[in-house]
């Protein structure tokens, strides 16, 4: 096996906490506690990411995603520490107000282009051509794909495990639930089980693409990583399951049942959950896993994305 | 000595970065990073006062601030974590769009009372007639001052003296710059600093007080809190100054030159300042720390308070 090298980017490990939400418990992984600008599951991803971009001098890099892409905002800012400019491609339109990530991928001084849904399903060939302009001016740039979902990238998921494996001990835990935007936490996550010898299910709730693709996109990701490093002779990919159906709003909205469930778990928790992600994941969490339960043994993953939020209040608040 | 006990909410140790600004090399002390939503240095107070709340088995806390108030967000946030209600009286106006930390604020059931400046002036009437009417009803209230700045809550900046010291090791740190609203947060390092043995000068950077007020409320807090559980025979005032002159703009607003050095600090490092502490006291930070050197021997600790950069995005961003 090889293992790729990283540079430290995210504060880990994150803390695991015991919750109590409608009189079940639970477990939750605050992956949301990796940073503040920089907080969510992505930083994880740009530790292998950036390492590689640093070690291959480059003077830009590119990413891209929904016009509140965490992602992105990420990418901007964990950028920006280790000296790199970025230039994001964002599915949505130039405002005169920037707000959430939008914002903060304004202060870091991310370049942003705006892509409607059209252009935005030609997205690698406005990256090449900008790529190229850059390249004529002598610069070096570095493409980092949607979400950092790449077979570098999802490293940071596989390292994940070994955390949350220390971190689990005696307690009965038996599966983790996700939300999948770009497959790339999940097909980490399945990878780490593997390396890490942790009997355990992934439920990844879809909150972008259908079930089917999702589920071929995780496979092959993994497949992808495994082929590159090696990591473990047979994938076994019964350990991961995609529950469709949470997000039939689409990935820009969010339907008033769940935005109570986020306002009901707020209050009694203290914890905010993000619309695009995992306000859908939490309630189809909350459907299959917690109601009727006094315990549960399945735990949920917060990946972040508090600024979408921001972007979201009035929905939230029913302003 | 007395030690109070506390319950645990942050996430610490939180990490001390090495940073480079304009040519200059510093460190900066994350406490921004004590959580997301419950980020910044209110945290480490309220692992105390809330303790002695569930203690007293109290149905509500009360705080107050202003109405972009980090302290109030983090002390709502922290009482819906542990089960408790909690009411915030804030300086400021009832508007239909909540922001920033009031968004905050809404998310997780605070109940708000907004005071115009002069209501505001008799806080502590107000305070004890919404006590009053609770108590009838039978509920307990506890009380926490401005900035959970008492003697008690001042222990979580004692205690960050020995966290800060293991942390420091060989490292050439003579001093720490920090913000002061309420005093709190000096007042605790100043004790610290006797109670942990650390040779250290504290620099505190008004941004709502008058220089002479804040010396006075940082003298009586230690003073306090010296009394109550003796931590040190004597107290060597000498070890803090208040820096006057980098708030004339007042607390609710930034100076455009502020806001640019803000721009420029995000651009470089990825790390985002807030309009009201961190930005002020970074200003003064770079004008007599980082200016014209290459390296400075007194670390910048940033309080957190992102979620107000939110509320003044459109000068943030010149929009």
């Amino acid at each position: 096996m090889r293992t790729p090298k990283k540079i430290d980017l995210a504060n880990i490990p994150t803390p695991v906490k015991k919750i109590n939400f409608n009189g079940c418990t639970f477990f939750i992984k605050r992956d949301d506690y990796t940073g503040t600008e920089l907080s969510g599951n992505k930083i994880r991803k740009l530790e292998y990411l950036l390492h590689e971009a640093k070690k291959l001098d480059a003077d830009y890099v590119f990413t891209s995603g929904g016009e509140q892409s965490n992602h992105a905002r990420a990418t901007a800012i964990a950028a920006a520490s280790v000296g790199i400019k970025s230039k994001l491609f964002l599915w949505g339109r130039e405002r005169n107000n920037y707000d959430g990530n939008l914002f903060l991928d304004k202060m870091v001084g991310a370049e942003l282009m705006f892509l409607n849904l059209d252009e935005y399903k030609n997205l690698d060939s406005h990256i090449a051509t900008e790529k190229k302009k850059l390249e004529k001016k002598g610069k070096k740039v570095y493409v980092i794909p949607e979400g950092g979902s790449s077979a570098l990238g999802i490293w940071g998921y596989i390292n994940f495990v070994k955390e949350l494996k220390e971190q689990i001990g005696e307690k009965r835990i038996k599966g983790i639930l996700v939300a999948a935007g770009s497959g790339g936490t999940t097909a980490g996550i399945l990878l780490g089980l593997h390396l890490y010898n942790l009997n355990f299910k992934i439920f990844a709730v879809n909150v972008l693409h259908s079930p089917e693709f999702m589920t071929e996109k995780i496979i092959n990701l993994a497949d992808e990583c495994n082929a590159k490093y090696k990591i473990t002779r047979n994938i076994d990919y019964s350990r991961f399951e995609v529950i469709g159906g949470y997000s039939e709003e689409g990935y820009k909205h969010i339907a008033p049942e769940k935005v109570d469930v986020i306002r009901e778990f707020a209050g009694q928790t203290g914890i905010i959950l993000d619309p695009a992600y995992t306000g859908k994941a939490f309630y189809a969490y909350n459907e299959l896993f917690l109601k009727g339960k006094k315990i549960s043994s399945v735990m949920f993953l917060h990946t972040g994305g508090l600024f979408g939020a921001f972007a979201k209040r009035k929905n939230y608040l029913k302003q």
